[in-house]
């Protein structure tokens, strides 16, 4: 098995044309976004990651996490020190405000950092994800004595974070919950109920964890208007500030599961004894609009992990393809054995890959960028704009981006042939850690539902449109430069179909929104697709720009990978449009009764 | 977990209205192809598979077969007794030639059967599966005395067959294979080398297995050209008929696969002595044009594979979507909650998965009675025709079934949410298992270069048109019947994509042929695609000569369901016709050197 090599220089590329991190650090809101501080940290990282986390991928995933009856979860061999090292080193703490010890870089470091974690270890990287969400929650909507006790330790990933919000019976539907939380007249509450499906809800790797938990508070009114939000840690801290007594919560069981092996899925079970001790984060009954806030960004940090996984499968596809030999390949001499990455087939696989991969890695740092703009711009007309850029393309990127992750990590298996099969090589745990992908933080069909029923209508749709006009503009370009003429010529192509789809959604959601919904799914893949052609045109257009006269090999496969994507993966928007104009009709042309043949 | 339950009716329609059973009996060939007795069969077989094979599923894939130092492999519980009782029940023979002990019946109803074997449990499916190939060799190119001996017993089940071709330096390339056959002057060979990827190569189910292996014998030209054919069973076989002394062959290690967990993938060393003893089959540096023959039904038996286990992965989905409650359904009352099969986008996805589902099945099932009538038909042009239609449908089934089959459990996945990557719920195992297909008996790729450069080609492109012109019949006979017609236009405008797409690509075979090889994959599945419309178009024809008045709720699904697939599945077309014409230049845009980023 070849190890993962952090892609730096293509990391490196998408910050310098893709994003602005100068404009950034010019808001004032990052002081340390200046690009040499951060790609000298990146590289630095990147060591990091190759030296300590990726060598811990396949054996993490063989033991993976073990569940005692005493309550107690034992993280695979490698995991404690690696984590701890990790904290020593700073990097949980990269994209958070100094103020609590963080590193001053914008969000968008932060994701380009992550998706290097999560290329050498999915399962890893879920620990600190969850633990910047909870960051995250703490910085917008706690008191100041709760950041001051939570926030350092959190920032600096001593302590771990989790969001706690499925229920067996609330799944999808969070207004479902029913887990309690009675105060108990100090100022706490006292948490009971069982929650499932809690990531790194439970381990060994530090001496406290921080659970963000909903629950309802008495008297609140049903659904979702009536749900709390509650800090509720697994050890109580003393006034000094050290680990207090273990709080009334316990780890019941974790889940056997396709893939993640290594990161624990937690069964939570809350006051058994008296009740757990919570505490308040901001206001009653609010708890669900605190928690879309940043479920926001752990969308796109999921997205991401189908880029990440993607990428690390596409590393040992092309290790293999270039060192595997059978046949002779078309235009090969006679009689010799050809490397099978040399067969048109073989080829194009992975270009689908490798083009697929940088049209999400462009698509969501800009969109992480947009997260930043939207907290750091001067004008304030920009943050609005970069606050719905980031609503619409925030569910595109989880579900195109996370989608795209468990088709190209198939792919990767199919690259190896029948040693794709074997776990050896692990091409197949690439593909089942992806998996889980899609459906977590929100299933893709919910996030489908969201860009169209909630985002496509920002300002009457003006918003989407004037990203869509953005696009054109990049098109209109492209066609400007004899040489990326093609790019721009599909690009205007998928743009017009996007449009005509847009246009038909937003016209059947007012007519008749169960047609919208049906379209839901194939609408939101196209945007991603067109959007990532979008970013493949810009790359083009600046690798053309630094080299006009086509001397690096570096630069000119980025024009090649976008000319690929734009004749190999654009048009595929129009074999979606059918499906987008279906409607919901026949749909339901089968009743529920029949539909068992 | 539900069990599995045979698809009885839909198989039962399917081989009344696609195929013609009554026809394959008048020939002759068939003494027992009579609807009565056949469906008679299906229903015991149902019935049987239900109880004694289904079962066993789950703790087979978690328990997997074990390999002992020794060279022994042992299979999961239960796996022992229900091949007993599978061969005592007398299945595996079902289709096979009366004369040695087979049932009598066509190959299309031994594909209906070995359909629910695999979808009751695909890893227990592929022993009989390649017992069945071995048979194939046998019946065509044997020796009367090798008939004799080997095949009363291989028909029955109570032995079981393999295929050895794959070495490590020879896998899609089959002609670098370097196993030695050296004659031994009794008229047997003795065999050297090493096969891997052998499946069931070994286990403790019989008392012998019988390999059909190939190797080069002393002085044979190189590559395909001097390969030959060899039967080399575990066990000699004494002159009375009995099991003899163990043959010079062991298995030495077993793969650890992402599934097929208790199907034994082994590697076997033959000749670590005094080299194995194998019987040549036919004529030397023949073998691998048997085994060609062999394969494409084989590979028929593969493209089934990933319908039978999306059957199961749909039956696992559509269950869960009608328990499983979450959320209100557009149209329900307000404040009820919904199962979430009534929710636009789940239905959206039970129905792609129904409906490609028996587009595959239509398809499948054709093709198999293709296979029947090439032999049986006593027209010589109808069995040209028939052998013609095998031929270029063998890889479309193989290449468009086996990558859907994986596509539609994942979507099965998707329908159970945060249960879905659960392995309890079984859903996860129906994605593992189906992931082999699209990769073993010749990769995808190479079964689209196969339709693209061996198959479409055939007759100058007449024998694929005669296919076309038929679809095209179907069209039209749907646009006669109004409340059909949506389905004759969609079906009508796919051919007329299917068509271009299909000229594009001879025309680049000649001019330059990778253009068409790159266009392959691409391009086959579309053949799939279209071929699923020509076949729902046809079920639906039937269900509305059955039931004009649409009063039988079944078969109104069958409408139901062609029309969701003529407005959602077939669109997919145009989408790839991009792709089909974007020729290799842009797959080659990217030297392989800057592959790597």
């Amino acid at each position: 098995m070849t190890d993962y090599r952090p892609p730096l220089r293509d990391i490196r590329f998408a910050l310098s044309h893709l994003v602005d991190l100068p404009g950034l650090q010019a808001s004032g809101s990052f002081p340390n976004a200046d690009p040499d501080l951060v790609f000298g940290a990146l590289d630095e990282a990147g060591r990091f990651i190759t030296e300590q986390i990726a060598p811990l991928c396949r054996t993490a995933d063989k033991t993976g996490a073990k569940h005692s009856p005493d309550g107690t979860v034992t993280t695979p061999p490698g995991y404690r020190q690696a984590y701890k090292r990790f904290v020593e080193a700073g990097w949980p703490a990269i994209s958070f405000p100094e103020e609590w010890g963080g590193g001053g870089m914008p969000f968008v470091v932060g994701l380009a950092l992550a998706e290097m974690v999560t290329s050498a270890d999915m399962s890893f990287s879920l620990c600190p994800m969850l633990t910047y969400a909870a960051v995250e929650l703490l910085v917008l909507h706690g008191t100041e004595e709760q950041k001051a006790t939570w926030l350092p330790r959190l920032v600096s990933g001593e302590w771990t974070g989790t969001m706690l919000l499925t229920e067996s019976q609330a799944g999808s539907d969070v207004g479902a919950l029913t887990a309690k939380a009675v105060p108990a007249g100090d100022g706490t509450y006292r948490i009971t109920g069982t929650k499932i499906f809690v990531t790194w809800g439970e381990h060994d790797l530090t001496g406290n964890i921080v659970h963000a938990a909903l629950a309802r508070t008495p008297g609140a009114p049903p659904g979702t208007k009536g749900i709390s939000l509650f800090l509720v840690p697994k050890h109580l801290v003393n006034p000094d500030g050290s680990v207090g007594e273990r709080n009334d919560l316990v780890c019941v069981s974790i889940e056997e599961k396709v893939g993640i092996h290594a990161s624990p899925t937690c069964v939570l079970s809350f006051g058994d004894d008296a009740g757990a001790v919570g505490y308040l984060i901001g206001e009653e009954c609010q708890g669900l609009k605190y928690m879309f806030v940043m479920m926001n960004r752990a969308r796109l940090h999921v997205g991401m992990q189908g880029l990440a996984v993607a990428e690390k499968a596409y590393q040992l596809a092309l290790a293999y393809a270039r060192e595997r030999k059978q046949g002779t390949a078309f235009g090969a001499p006679k009689g010799t054995s050809s490397p099978i990455a040399d067969h048109a087939d073989v080829r194009r696989m992975l270009l689908l890959m490798r083009s697929q991969i940088e049209a999400m890695r462009g698509v969501m740092y800009q969109t992480a960028e947009y997260g930043d703009l939207a907290h750091c711009h001067p004008d304030p007309a920009k943050r609005r704009e970069a606050a719905d850029r980031i609503a619409i393309l925030t569910p595109v990127c989880k579900q195109w981006g996370t989608d795209l992750g468990v088709e190209l990590a198939s792919l990767g298996i199919q690259v190896h042939g029948g040693m794709g099969y074997v776990e050896e090589t692990g091409a197949p745990q690439c593909w089942r850690d992806a998996r889980i992908a899609p459906i977590y933080e929100g299933t893709n069909g919910i996030q489908a539902a969201d860009l169209v029923a909630r985002k496509l209508t920002i300002g009457g749709g003006a918003a989407a449109q004037s990203l869509l006009a953005e696009m054109s503009g990049v098109a209109a370009e492209l066609r400007g430069e004899a040489a990326l003429a093609p790019i721009g010529e599909a690009l205007a192509k998928a743009v017009a179909t996007l449009q005509e789809a847009g246009t038909h959604v937003l016209g059947r959601l007012a007519a008749s929104p169960n047609d919208a919904l049906a379209a839901a799914t194939p609408f939101t893949q196209m945007f991603g697709i067109v959007a990532g052609g979008w970013v493949h045109g810009r790359s083009a257009l600046a690798a053309r720009r630094e080299d006009p006269e086509g001397r690096e090999a570096f630069l000119q496969a980025k024009i090649g990978t976008a000319r690929f994507y734009a004749a190999h993966v654009l048009p595929k928007v129009a074999g979606l449009l059918g499906e987008v104009t279906a409607g919901a009709e026949t749909v339901f042309a089968v009743p529920v009764e029949a539909l068992g043949g």
